[in-house]
């Protein structure tokens, strides 16, 4: 029998990688799917590609403008701030607005098209930066409104969205991850996409809370 | 006091045009927000580009790849059908998989991006196609979504989605437009996107019914 299909959003980073090898685990037959949405950091992006290949997953990148987005992710104008203790306290400047709404509607296009019936996004609500398009209520609202605009939601082949993470810290989140097999040190979060990751981001700032509440050593660094 | 600012999608068909100028009338400062999807039809977006400088608006093209998407529209090995008849009974094979909530992501982040709290869409859900995406219960659904998953939702600057044509049949858009000086003759809404409408499709079968509703010759054809 063919195994069930899935999309899963990979970016490359830490949280999305988990979620891949994850959805593995449960047996979905896994469709990477990419943006290139302008970020600074394309590193992420390289390893998504290289996690894709690593799994025999098929990938696709699509490419998408943002030419108004003012975020510091996207606009190299825009300084990544250092952390000033109070990540998910305040919503971000690395925010980029309407991103996983975005993200999700292309997933759901290529979902309906290939004729998956889940998308699997490696959103957390709990060590998390904030982003209002994490929050799990926002996502159930957003599956309820895809549903009744494609296809497939109104034939009665519903999409529903994953989100297996949103409930874990970061350490909870590294400690599945370790159990699933995921190679962490293909991973990449730093926001800059510099040679070697900052280690002042709000990204790298979780990552390496997540590391060291597991008594690890992040190799990345 | 600086006019209210909204986003326009604006394909450069009828009901799009004259949503445009419905937003102009109610005093709106419109952004026109218009995408390349691989549309068969380019014709479209030319028009599109016309209007929007014709109203002295302010345009942004967004290039989009829907490399999965099997629509008539978008693929060119599917053939464009001749009407059968049965407009509006079932989901036509122009339909292209989640492409008004495509829209709809972009038009949200860009809406937030520059401060404005409207999204106006030309959808009908009388003299329509079928597709999912244009009914009123899905773009409510999606409202709610995308203000629970934005910066500015959440903020309370809420962004409320406006169907002014949602429910007017296509002789009554033609009706308004008529009212707000829509030149109709700029327009273009056959999807072959040939050198003349084919007059066959769905799309110029709702059109020219309009026209003779109304008693008007539709100079396009």
């Amino acid at each position: 029998m063919a195994r069930k299909k899935a999309v899963i959003l990979l970016s490359g980073g830490l949280d999305s990688t988990t979620t891949l090898y994850y959805a593995k685990a449960k047996g979905y037959d896994c469709f990477c799917l990419m943006f290139d949405y302008g970020q600074r950091h394309k590193k992420e992006l390289r390893a998504a590609v290289k996690l894709a290949k690593l799994n025999k997953c098929r990938y696709t990148i699509v490419k998408i403008a943002l030419p108004w987005s003012k975020s510091a992710l996207t606009d190299l104008a825009v300084k990544i701030p250092k952390n000033t203790g109070k990540i998910g306290k305040n919503i971000p400047v690395t925010y980029v607005p309407a991103r996983n709404t975005i993200f999700f509607s292309f997933a759901a296009s290529y979902a309906e098209s290939i004729g998956a019936k889940r998308i699997f996004i490696g959103a957390n609500a709990l060590d998390y930066s904030g982003y209002p398009d994490c929050r799990p209520k926002y996502i159930k609202a957003y599956e309820k409104a895809v549903n009744l605009g494609t296809k497939s939601g109104v034939t009665g082949k519903k999409i529903r969205i994953e989100t297996p993470l949103i409930a874990l810290t970061k350490a909870e989140i590294i400690k599945l991850g370790r159990k699933l097999g995921v190679p962490y040190q293909l991973t990449w979060s730093c926001y800059r996409g510099e040679k070697l990751p900052c280690g002042t981001c709000e990204s790298c700032l979780l990552r390496n809370k997540g590391f060291k509440e597991n008594s690890l050593i992040d190799n990345k660094i």
